[in-house]
Formats: C-alpha cells, sequence, structure tokens
C-alpha cells in the first residue's frame, strides 16, 4: 500500500465551519472534476437518517460529481427540516462547484435527534470548496474532518495495474466508535480513477462490503446513518478490459474496504485485542457468516478474549446457536493455531502458555473448521472484531444524553 | 404467591455427593409418587449435553417419574462417555425409586468439556433418595442443590382453583451467570399436582416458556444444556374441566415460569439494572418479539442503562434493525412513563429528572409502542433483561478456562 493520495480527477478538502463545540473540523468535501459512475450501499435500518435517503435517491441515477460530508450531527430522526437541511448541503456544494445539486452526494455523522446549524454551514460549504486539492494533505485533511469519537483518520490508496493501465482507488473512512449517543455511524467513501460503468461500481462495491464492512462487530448495533459510496471518474482512461482485470479491479476494491474496516475495529473503543474469527469447511457463504457473526457479537467470547481465556466452551457454543444445522463431532477450533477442541472433544494444551500468548499479542485468531457431516462443505468467511473490557462498558455508561 | 411448598404427590431433596470442589449442595432429586404427565423444552444449540439428549429422547413418552440434576459439571462436549454417564445416573435413581430408568429425567449444569465423577455421583444418590420429603425443607435444598454462581435459590409456588377444585404449581430454577466457563445453563422444573395430559402439559409449557424463559436475555448467549420440564401428576384428582380453567392454568403455569425467569434475571452476575422491555403495537407477536429481543440484546442500550443514562437514540435504532418493516414517523417511546420519542422526533422531557429516577430506582420500564403505519397492530411482547456494567466484564473476562 502506498502512501494515501487520491487517484487522478479527485481533489478534497478538510475544512470548520464551527457545528462542534470542539473546534475540530467538521466539514470533508470530495470532488471528481467530470461525473464519475457512483454506486453506494446504505444502512438498512427502519430509523434512517435524512442523509441517507436523500443519498440513497441520488445514487440511482448512476453518476455523482461529489460527497459533502459533515461530522458532529448526524442529521437523522430531524424529520422534514432533515431532509430539506440535507438537500440545501447539496444545492451549497452544486453552487461552488456549477454542477447539479442532484450530483451531490451527502453525509452526516454525529448527534441525532438535533437539526443541522445551517447557517454556519451554508456559511462554511465555499471555504470547503476553495480548500479543494488533489494533494496528500487535503486527503488527510478530508479523512480527518469526517471523524467523531476516532482516534485517528482513516484512509488508504492502492494502484492496481490492468491490461489498459494502472490505476488508482482510495477510501477515506469513519470508525463505529459509541462514546457518544449515536455516533456509531460508519461512513467510507471510495473513489477511483478507472473507468467503469455504474452496475460495474455497484456489483464491485456490494461484493467488497459484504466481505469487509459487513463482517466487522464493534457491539452489533446497526447504526442510523451507515454509508459506503464509490465513485468512479474514468480519469486513469483505464477501464477493465479482461477477466483478470475484472478480478484484480474487485480484489483492490476489496483490499481498500479491508483496509478501512479493520481500521475500524483497531480504534475500537476500550478495546485490547483485535480479533480475527475465520469460519471455514461449510457447505454455504451463509452458514459460515452466520457462526462468524455469532461468535464475532458474543458479549461472552469477547469477554474471555479480553481476560486472554482461552475459553473454547463460548466460542463453539456461540456457533451451535447460529442456527447452522451442524454435527458436532466433525467440528474443530484453534485459538492462535493451537488447537483447543477437535473432532467435537476438548484437546489437552498448555492453557497458561496460551492464555500468555493472548496477552502479549493483542491480535488473536479464532479459526473455526468443520471437516465433514451435514452442512460442511468449501466455504469460509473472515470476521473482524474486539474484545469487550471494563474500559468499553465504562465509556458507553458514561451520561452522555 | 404462598411460601413455596411442593405440590401433593411430589417430594424432593437436595443433598451433596462431592462433585463441587466448593462442597456445596450438588444433587437435586424430584420424584412424583406415582407417573406424572411429562412435557419438556431444550436448548436447540447445536453443541448440546449429553443430559439434554437423554431427556430429550425420553420426554417423548409423555411420562416421567422422577428428575435428577447435578450442578458442578454439565456433562457437555463429553461424547459417548457422557452420554453412558447421563443414563447411568438414571439407573442409579430408578434403582432407589423402583421404577424403570427410562421413568428418569437428567439434568447436569456447571463446566464444560470433562466427564462426570460417577464414582460419588453413583454412591450418592442413594442418600439423595432416602432425603426425598415433601416438605417446605427439602424443596428449598433441592432449589439449592441446583445452583452454581447463583447468588440466591429460586423457587416458586401457587395455588389455582379450578371448577373441579385447587392444584399446586411449583417451580424451582437455576440461573443463567455466565462467570465460569458455560455455567450458563438454566434449569427449571415446574411440577403440578392437576391432572393433565401429555399433550395439555406440552401446550401450556410451550406457552409458558415462549412468553417467559425465551423472552428473558442476560447476554444473548445460549447455552448447550437449557432444560425446563413440567411434570403433571395428577395427585390433587382435580382436572381442568372448562375454557376457564385451561385458561387459569395456563396463566399460573405461565406466572411461575415468569417468577423464575425474571429471578435469573434479578440475580444476573454484575447487574445494577433490572430491565422490562414492553414492545406493543405491530401486526405480529415476532416482529415484536423480534424487536423487544434487539433492544434487550443490544450492549449499547444496556451499558446505557448502566449509566442511568435515558439514551432513546440507541433504543429506537436497536428496534430499526430489528427486521421489521415499520415507519418510524408512528414510534414512541417512553421510559419509567417519561415521553422521550413520539411520533418519529424526539419530546423535550427533563433529562437530569429521569436520569435521577433510573439511578434511584433499580427497575427501568421501557415502553416502544407504534400506533399506526405498515407492520401496526394489536401485538405486544414483554421480555426482560438486565444492564451491561463494567462488574459484569471483569467478572466474565477473568481467567477461568
Amino acid at each position: 500500500m502506498n502512501s494515501p493520495l487520491l487517484p487522478a480527477g479527485f481533489t478534497a478538502s478538510g475544512t470548520t465551519c464551527g457545528i462542534k463545540e470542539s473546534g475540530n473540523p467538521d466539514l470533508a468535501l470530495f470532488v471528481s472534476e467530470s461525473a464519475a459512475a457512483a454506486a453506494g450501499v446504505f444502512a438498512t435500518n427502519r430509523v434512517l437518517g435524512a442523509p441517507v435517503i436523500v443519498s440513497g435517491e441520488r445514487v440511482r441515477s448512476g453518476t455523482a460529481r461529489a460527497v459533502i460530508i459533515n461530522s458532529g450531527n448526524a442529521n437523522a430522526c430531524t424529520g422534514q427540516q432533515g431532509l430539506d437541511d440535507a438537500r440545501q448541503m447539496t444545492t451549497d456544494v452544486a453552487a461552488g462547484l456549477d454542477c447539479n445539486a442532484e450530483d451531490v452526494l451527502v453525509c452526516s455523522t454525529g448527534i441525532i435527534g438535533v437539526t443541522l446549524p445551517m447557517d454556519v454551514i451554508t456559511a462554511g460549504i465555499p471555504a470547503a470548496v476553495d480548500a479543494l486539492q488533489s494533494s496528500s494533505d487535503a486527503y488527510k485533511a478530508a479523512a480527518a474532518a469526517m471523524m467523531t469519537t476516532d482516534t485517528f483518520a482513516k484512509q488508504v490508496a492502492v494502484d492496481v495495474t490492468l491490461s489498459t493501465g494502472t490505476v488508482r482507488i482510495s477510501g477515506a473512512a469513519k470508525g463505529a466508535a459509541m462514546i457518544a449517543p449515536n455516533m456509531a455511524t460508519m461512513l467510507a467513501v471510495v473513489m477511483t480513477d478507472a473507468a467503469l460503468r455504474p452496475d460495474q461500481c455497484d456489483e464491485m462495491l456490494r461484493y467488497s462490503v459484504d466481505r469487509t464492512f459487513n463482517c466487522i462487530s464493534v457491539d452489533g448495533h446497526m447504526s442510523t446513518s451507515d454509508t459506503v459510496l464509490l465513485l468512479a471518474n474514468g480519469a486513469s482512461d483505464s477501464a477493465p478490459a479482461t477477466e483478470d482485470d475484472d478480478r484484480r479491479l474487485r480484489e483492490s476494491v476489496q483490499q481498500v474496504c479491508e483496509k478501512l474496516a479493520t481500521d475500524i475495529i483497531r480504534d475500537a473503543e476500550g478495546a485490547e485485542h483485535f480479533v480475527i474469527v475465520d469460519v471455514t469447511g461449510f457447505e454455504t457463504r451463509e452458514a459460515a457468516f452466520a457462526i462468524a457473526k455469532e461468535i464475532s457479537e458474543s458479549a461472552l467470547v469477547k469477554t474471555a478474549v479480553a481476560g486472554n481465556d482461552p475459553n473454547w466452551g463460548r466460542i463453539t457454543s456461540a456457533a451451535g446457536y447460529a442456527g447452522v444445522d451442524f454435527d458436532t463431532s466433525f467440528l474443530s477450533l484453534k485459538i492462535n493455531h493451537t488447537n483447543v477442541f477437535k473432532a467435537g472433544r476438548p484437546v489437552k494444551y498448555d492453557e497458561s502458555a496460551l492464555s500468555r500468548q493472548m496477552n502479549d499479542n493483542r491480535e488473536v485468531r479464532l479459526l473455526l473448521e468443520l471437516s465433514g457431516g451435514p452442512a460442511s462443505g468449501s466455504e469460509s468467511v473472515r470476521f473482524w472484531t474486539s474484545d469487550l473490557t471494563q474500559e468499553y462498558v465504562r465509556l458507553n455508561s458514561e451520561y452522555t444524553t
């Protein structure tokens, strides 16, 4: 991975208009110099933020010029006023870029139930447009302006060589920390100078999100505003021309999404362990996914990891209630490459050595494998999660409303 | 509710055979003097304890004489030896009672992955049979012998007047504390001297469990050995004869199950608040259930309650991702009878007063109501849960394997 640079034909800015009491940057703007093919994946929560509704409608056209993001206020549970405000933000950006408001997407993250301070936002957007640059610094400033309770900005760029030339894929994200009320929103913007049709964007984005952002769990709580966007402006003049190009491009989009998604887990509040959960040997991806999700969301598994406790019983029993009809006698589990459960029975191993290893190495790997019987096959799923520590509870139970 | 007494024709004992290092009572025995109609509801986990498999098979006959329960060892993940040991326990009890082993049900709770110390159990069962009495003390001793990490014994009895006479329904349970590895097992034995057919037992038990034991959540983790049994021996000579009798009996079985289930929540490790979650105004019970479950299992809702934080956003967004297709503009939420969210919008209320009330009153009531639009109707579901405190995490992350 390179140092984070924008793809050709993209500019960005991160500025401060005054939404946050802290005075930290609160407006991020990403712009493509020409109309880009666009796709989006949004929260499916029934309680949605206004920007998710507006951007969800607009992305259906398949093209976009810009994404405006404010942090500090999620513009959710704000009724008709919220919808009007979200549209006004895009109108303000369109005025600065001399494009249609319909070509501007919008995201908001922060407190919910409070209407946006539109005076400062409308006043701040021209400055955000003026600050647009293609530099690494501008890209970095934009990623920083997306942050709420994140402790570090999340961004990445990869270059991919296709048969028709080299393209770049860059992404910026903000994470899922939940310290303040409903700041859980996960936002990501992925940009590429590859030449893609909207349907190709949509397919690649969904494929990648299914294997990355949908495979992370901090607390199992879905926000009202989760959004992942992909813009492809073709400024590289390189389009995928072969099946191999398609595969490389898809894998690279997935790689960018995986880096951003796992950075969100690494930034999980109060977490002490980064946990990789591999579930393998199942007939369907859905079955492996269901089991990986139950393990990753189990408070008992997550507290065991926090305590450096190789508690296989909590992991296998979480697998057992995922609704998959497997035979335990074909089930095995490794923790950090140590066999702890094999073919349905506990294995003798050095518990204190494994616990020390978990304590010393803050990355923990769980590998659950089915080797035969009903529901077995060749599908695998990887999840990423964090442990559940006393510090997590302290942060989340502080009076915040 | 009366002081806990057994129904007519039942005896019980609680004794110590030596399974637990602590030397605490570890064998509970419940016996009906005549063959009782029997029904059972068991964990659906794919990883099941041996006693669940054995009792699950036997209860299909529709009759039973006795239930033998050991605490301290769950006899789970113990392979063929575990099945042999579970059957041996029933053989030992049958020898003492002079009945068929097939008429004895068995439950085990405690550590998993370790075979039972059958020498001390086989030696201890005759003493358990000798100790059988119909007294309140014997019933209390039996409930105490079921405990693992429970801090108090859970038992209840109610008398119900039917058109044909008065019957008693008594129940004992152990709870879901998860401090030690996989001691989560929830076990309950409900006994009545009403005259019921096995199919009536089965119907009443499933109806009651669906509304009580299946509506509690400490950590969302399903154990390998959860079991609820109902025995009806007819010793009162009173059978339900009218629809009103059926209703009263069903409601009383539900009342007994509710008392035991909520006692398990009240005994949840490290919990500081008892939370009642009412979800009302939905078209189907399934929809209300799904939403109540998401709210009750949300780590963010549970930490907010721990912090006396009336954080409506976490509650409404948990409702939003339960997979029910409702319209937020018809959704309202009360916390302890205070409107905090009404018709899709936050309500102005005295936050600090409500927070103080949550702090002073350790019982918190959440009422989520849908008043129109898609998915609305007249179905309600009540869930019970506990808050998520730093103490919970401390207890669960201590090295226990």
